[in-house]
């Protein structure tokens, strides 16, 4: 909200060509919110699955030219209703904006004491839940094993690596910046972290002597090829992003099935709304492990919802480091 | 054996390219066979993996220039051994010739009443157990679903689908001739086949309007991607053979991962040694339907060592219809 009371949303203008710009977006004067539960924004999730909507290639729907941006928000009600009293702090999903509305069922109470509040859209919330359904359901780690993570050092990446690590296997992390790489190995425990900017085939063969056991895929592309040439027997791969091609208007194609059968692997697709029946598990295995401070984790924050297309646009040119986030009060 | 008592083999004399053509491949005398129980053999299995281990690119290993071909076969011992008394059938693996030696514990003997023995290499022996694996350990058939068989006329194919059929789906397969298709569904049962040569995509669209919920893939390349981009959700993918490209020299790409996220599908990797422990379930299970008559089996017979380059040029051609074997005697 401005000094004067009036509401603010981000729409899309026109479809992005390639990597994102903020023209691409505007800030608007938004209506008064409609029916539901009115609450303010304290934070608007960014992520890369919002590219493949802006090109109406998304399991989840197109966004399209006139729309509201929209995705996972963390809001404050400022009405009584179903998840408690006015003030309580709940996630939901809504518009880029900064007052909503949002229906009371689509609410869900924060759970008692996460400290960020951001972290209910962050390794406390969906991208936890990819990170804990994809170890648990489709890597199952063993002492030992290697698992490689590709875009490691984002909420995903990077809680898959350490909960593969708390499994007692080895971590290789693949990310873009030395700085993020050093967060990796020095932080959050990662055995060794490959520059994506590199030679990903030698910095593999470097780290991963024995294969690939385990492979978590966020970015798909060339180190999905790198990383399928050097599956051990019995490998499992987890594919769940591709930030390599988000941006790409015709996908490219992928890796051979030849080196699927070579190694027996294993390839499940990941998509995070199939597994909230792990919402609670996770919630609880995660939250622990952030209170006792053995899950490292960044956020890079945004302040105001004027910036919001700028952290997406950065998001999606990897210049981002951890959950980004919008904050807006 | 020629009629003077001559033993007779077929080597490689050149790494095929593309196609392998029957110059690729010479008759000569054998040598005495060496140590190891004595015996005639009967049938030669002729399968396709065999063109991957002349390029050098199969898990079983090379077959190179100046070798004898090598593979499954059905042998008569002509000594006594631990598998019985000299005239007992056995299956074992060695060289393409007439009168071979096999190591004692390399040699099996064949299941009591098996008629024609070359089952004991067709849909009772290793592409069976293939099938068998295929569809118990990886696309898990539900009644309703639908499965797609590719180069289902071959005996891995065939049986495939109609295990799935035994299981209560759908079974539609793709073959490449006229005669093929007629008899997938009228003697195998398939509900629909379509044309390979034609618009495979146009075929999977009218025979599986809901998608694809298991694909047992014998042949890779542009089949693999048509099926994949109709996968089901939650569909399963068993990688089995690469037909398609068995006679490249450089694999292809293959499918881009958005095809897998998007159907939350699992792939896995299929090679048989890994299930040998299936072996006597496999031939429990498939003797008694052979039996019984309620499972469907084709065998295309060279006759005599000498065709057996033809048999196998014909077999990676697709001009062969069911298990390509050569009898010997």
């Amino acid at each position: 909200m401005t000094e004067s009371g009036e509401n603010r949303r981000v729409v899309v203008v026109r479809r992005p060509q390639g990597l994102p710009v903020s023209d691409d977006f505007a800030l608007q004067p938004a209506p008064v919110p409609g029916p539901g539960v009115a609450a303010d924004v304290l934070y608007i999730s960014i992520d890369p699955y919002l590219r493949g909507r802006l090109s109406g290639r998304h399991v989840t729907g197109p966004i399209a030219p006139g729309a509201a941006m929209d995705s996972e928000l963390v809001v404050r009600t400022r009405e009584d209703s179903a998840v408690g009293p006015a003030g309580t702090l709940a996630r939901g999903f809504g518009p880029w904006q900064e007052r909503v509305a949002v229906p009371e069922q689509a609410l869900t109470r924060l759970p008692d004491g996460l400290e960020p509040e951001s972290l209910a859209i962050g390794v406390v919330g969906m991208p936890g839940l990819t990170a804990y359904a994809g170890v648990h359901r489709i890597l199952h780690p063993a002492a030992g094993e290697t698992v490689v993570v590709s875009a490691a050092a984002g909420p995903v990446g990077a809680t898959a690596g350490q909960l593969c690590k708390a499994a007692g296997a080895r971590a290789v992390g693949i990310a873009g910046s030395a700085q993020k790489r050093a967060w990796l190995v020095e932080e959050a425990g990662f055995d060794a972290c490959i520059d994506r900017r590199g030679s990903v085939r030698a910095g593999l063969d470097a780290t991963c002597p024995n294969g690939v056991d385990m492979y978590f895929d966020n970015v798909g592309g060339s180190v999905l090829q790198a990383v399928m040439e050097r599956l051990a027997p019995n490998a499992r791969v987890a594919l769940c992003g591709l930030m390599d091609q988000y941006n790409d208007d015709e996908p490219p194609p992928g890796p051979n099935p030849a080196l699927v059968i070579r190694a027996r692997a294993t390839l499940r697709g990941l998509v995070v709304y199939d597994h909230e029946d792990l919402r609670a598990d996770m919630e609880r295995d995660l939250g622990a492990r952030v209170r006792r401070g053995t899950l490292a984790f960044r956020e890079e924050v945004f302040e105001g919802i004027e910036r919001a297309p700028l952290a997406f646009c950065r998001l999606m040119a990897g210049e981002t480091f951890g959950k980004t986030v919008v904050r807006l009060r």
